[in-house]
């Protein structure tokens, strides 16, 4: 535990991944709201694997089927519960892996933290499955900030050594954020698109894995939304995405590169455009005092490289309480960078419609 | 709101910069608990400014009052209220910051969010003087930790382009974390640090202000402790460090830089260290699948300039619906960086303690 | 909202009587918890409908299937998610009840809490059946409270003018508590049960129905356990059992009847019983200032007569907005008294359990 | 812990009796709430001790000083500490009740719960003094939802066997609530409080005390507030009020008399009057299902007699493990319940703003 984030719209996650089904309760969705439950399964799909050799070739369809708080195309306003059954599951392919413990996953700390009782079998609750669920109810979540004019979205910002264009701090359109999402590898610019796939193909043929940095921006945040002392947006947001298996650094604006600025140069300078406050710059990502200004909110997460590698490991056995060395075979993602990208995004609407909820009254 | 957070340990924070007192309940400290009051006001001094000519002037003791929860020299158990009363109050110098906007401040998101009653004097709630009740349960904290032979401590990793040496990711010694808790600019290099302190003045002398690194370690946590899904340690550590005024970022381990890494370098590989299982590398900073595996925690803090600089700069006049220039005078911190290590330990010391309560039963 | 409750069993609950499923996720259960499933399904067999003249005729098996959180026997620690499928619905029942609002019933205040969207179909998430996940939570909880030496169990204390024998307020054996639940109508004096079902079947008859009293002891929860200022055991117990559907009041020893007696007389005075503190009465329900004094927990609750009733009632018609009659059809309870008694229980068994769980460390 | 209640109006309670002050911490006041001070002191007058010889000799001015959040007058929107500190203690009285644990107290439960580190004296923080706090946010929510038509009233029901007139279920006038207000003694019936009057006196001369009920009203309340599942208004109201030391009972609209009626009698039947829902009775004291229905919110509190009396009573000496016998000297109330019906107004106004903010959006 815990396994309950959110404020007005609370979301409570289960699952396994190779358990009956994963998936989450809603709770908070105003009532009446209609979800377009075909938009809910393109980002499902941005997220599922099996669809290209970039990722791991275990199929599912991440189908959800709500179970309750939905009638008649609506919400009814008392708690959603969608289940995502499981399927394709190889669960032979872990039987070994009990107690030896695969270097960079949660295998080590949660046979600690649960005294060995965790469902071990592909990563049990700490698989990046767990993810579908946040994708979920982010779609949700997106569909309901566009009705607020305002939009998520994210690329791939770098993978290993390749950098992507950057977001224009100022803000993008609302038609670039969706051209991202419509993309099977969401960068800005293609070319370098395709060294990165270079780069992730040829970490699969070498038996190792690649990591990245995504960036995400909302536009049209109203200013005034975040909850200080302790819920600044910063703080939740962080909170949030920092659950998302693989995210291991969160910066937002300009980040760790403002320690090397001056104030002159990292303070975001104010003017009225047409009766309405803007910055000239915006190195703090919107976000000022931890709550949103009217600029554009965006940040920068990081994603380790896959942990789940074919190449020799020393590690423990910890029923042997002896050293051994292992390999993982199975099907896994050299990169999950890109199928992060919806997740991540999922994770900032949800959290950004939270906080906005809270505030207003 | 939220001005509370915690599980075990709640703190629930208040104050103005320019109000009768700040201070804090803290909720769960254990009961008959022997707490150090002079350690503790040891490190409220190292918070507390007026020290230096490195720091802002304003003098304050920041001398704290237990009002409750405290009995003979030990905790009840019961809430304790702890009052820091404000003084050396320069309300005047900020009278005509009503409506003209600090660019990098709270100044107009806080102004927007609380409708324009905030007590916009010296920052208001959004002062950097918030975090000394910080300090005050961070130090009760330590003091719990040492208790179970956890120890944190923290340097300034780097000023503008100053960097200095880094932590030993295997861990440093206790011995070493002490004797950066006793130095007056916390480095572990001390001629980066006299280099640091020259970039400091030499902002001062311009008008302007440097930000920077500041890297924390928690040495002797066992494993176990993080409560996935939402409430990993890194979500934890991370919600409640964005909550601390200029911190823009934060990373784990070898953070931002693992995305140049590849699988087979970024994991930590394990092997038996005399019955205790070890890592040869702690690029997670001590953290897989959110929950501590027994190597150091280990992160990084950025903290941007101080926005409060006596450079002309441009911003908007609410009250006059125009555009306008800004000097901002008084007494400010050329740099709050070296301030901000012992905040940024006892927020580090507060939630490690707290959930590793959370986790005991 | 707020569809979760619990410190360190946290409970979420969803669903709707005519949906495809109500469940729970219960977050928080200690890792390698063995759970008799067979205990659990003769709980929830007390609960479910159909077994006698005297309940609804609606058949359900209340069969839960377990979705996460249990692998190989035990819980994992991770979050359990239990879903309990509908059947055996006849919706056709309730379509002309969209607008036409049950006295008694949450029809109206839900209808315009939830703005006209929430599933009003047999009562939708209002629905007596939404006890089903606290009695699966409620085994749980027994199951781990009786290693621990604690048992709670309840009985009938009156049915309309019929009383039966109340408990001994210095604890009932475990055997009685363990024949209690044995019986399909769980009385201590059986004459008096005899009365209380007649009262019952006349009151069907008559198409009418009965209320009554429920009362609930725990014996053997050891001192200390509840949590001041706001989270007293009679709070946290209160809270949760006026979640209960028809529950209007709850009382803790004595109760109202305090009001008529003297602090001599209503004070337990205390005395050392072969080292141990006991108190020569009970009329505090074991809590004194909110915390458990060592005597049993003691607690009573009335549960107001099945609003569902085939009489002709006055009430309104929203769509036409004109007053109406309505005589209800369809297969309801003439009393939930008895089927309510295993879930005051599992309520009781849940919470003590929790608050336990809260005070240790 | 916890010592936090509340969603939207939270409130951190902390002190003891004998400390150097009690008070609260208020977050999540809406910014911009003009506050009359003295309507606040007047509230807080009701409750304070030393005012007749009905109540406890112990002078308190209950005055209050207010730390932070307000500002001009007004809500600031950032948290509000109030302060109270402590006066005219007595300590001397309580020295010799650190073992001797005084029957119906929390003395036992809180030695246990705290391993013998509370603050004894006074009670410590079981102190009926902690309520002072209660009325200051209760005061606040009073003059809030004034301006939204609510009104909270209360008066006392019955001390003893002395009853006093019921309010009518369908609604008093607002000015009958505020006549109330003003009384020291606040009754509907004046020759029933004479009589009242005339047993805590004669209680008093016989060295005993005596409880009572208190009924209270809040009218106006809107249909739809409330929060099921867990968060009924019910359950809110009763978690709070469970708080409020000496509560031992709450009963809703007819409560426990509810299980002699059969459901024909206790439902309440609809019509509409001019366009509006209203009910012919209030049986369910206008809650259904949880959430307020348009009727006036009442219910009922009982209050066990004050359990300090000057008779002697049997009890234990925990540091000489002996049975032992108690005469408690110093000032005691010899009836609390005219002192707590501002107190339970209090709570019932801060819980109903609470949840009607909750539920707006």
């Amino acid at each position: 535990m815990t396994a309950t984030f959110g404020e007005k719209i609370k979301m409570t996650i289960f699952g396994e991944s190779h358990g009956l089904a994963i998936g989450c309760v809603i709770d908070g969705l105003p009532p009446g709201t209609a979800i377009d439950l075909e938009a809910v399964k393109a980002e499902m799909q941005r997220r599922a694997p099996g669809k290209s050799k970039l990722a791991t070739a275990r199929q599912e369809k991440d189908a959800f089927i709500i179970q309750s708080g939905f009638f008649e195309g609506r919400t009814t306003g008392t708690p959603m519960c969608v289940l995502i059954p499981n399927g394709d599951q190889h669960s032979g392919d872990y039987s070994k892996l009990q107690n030896v413990m695969r270097p960079g996953h949660a295998d080590y700390s949660g046979k600690i933290k649960y005294k060995g009782f965790n469902d071990y079998r592909g990563g049990g609750h700490f698989s990046g499955r767990l993810t579908a669920p946040l994708v979920f109810v982010g779609a949700v979540a997106k569909q309901m900030l566009a009705q607020r004019g305002i939009y998520v979205g994210a690329h791939i910002a770098s993978i290993a050594e390749v950098q992507d264009k950057i977001f224009n701090p100022l803000g993008e359109s609302k038609e670039t954020l969706a051209e991202l999402a419509q993309k099977g590898f969401p960068v800005l610019d293609d070319a370098a698109g395709v060294e990165m796939q270079q780069q992730i193909l040829a970490a699969k043929q070498s038996c190792d894995s690649v990591g990245g940095v995504i960036e995400c921006m909302a536009i049209n945040v109203p200013a005034g939304v975040g909850e200080p002392f302790f819920d600044s947006l910063e703080s939740r947001l962080a909170h949030a995405l920092f659950s998302v298996p693989a995210v291991k650094g969160i910066e937002f604006g300009k980040g760790f590169a403002l320690a090397q600025l001056s104030g002159s140069e990292a303070n975001d300078q104010l003017y009225f455009d047409v009766g309405e406050v803007k910055a000239y710059t915006n190195n703090n990502g919107g976000i000022t005092g931890g709550i949103t200004n009217g600029m554009p909110v965006c940040f920068k997460a990081v994603l380790k490289p896959t942990p789940s590698i074919a190449k020799v490991q020393k590690t423990v056995d910890l029923a042997k309480c002896e050293n051994t060395e292992l390999v993982i075979t199975g099907r896994h993602d050299p990169c999950v960078v890109q199928r992060a990208v919806p997740v991540i995004e999922a994770v900032a609407a949800w959290v950004i419609l939270d906080m906005l909820l809270v505030g207003e009254r």
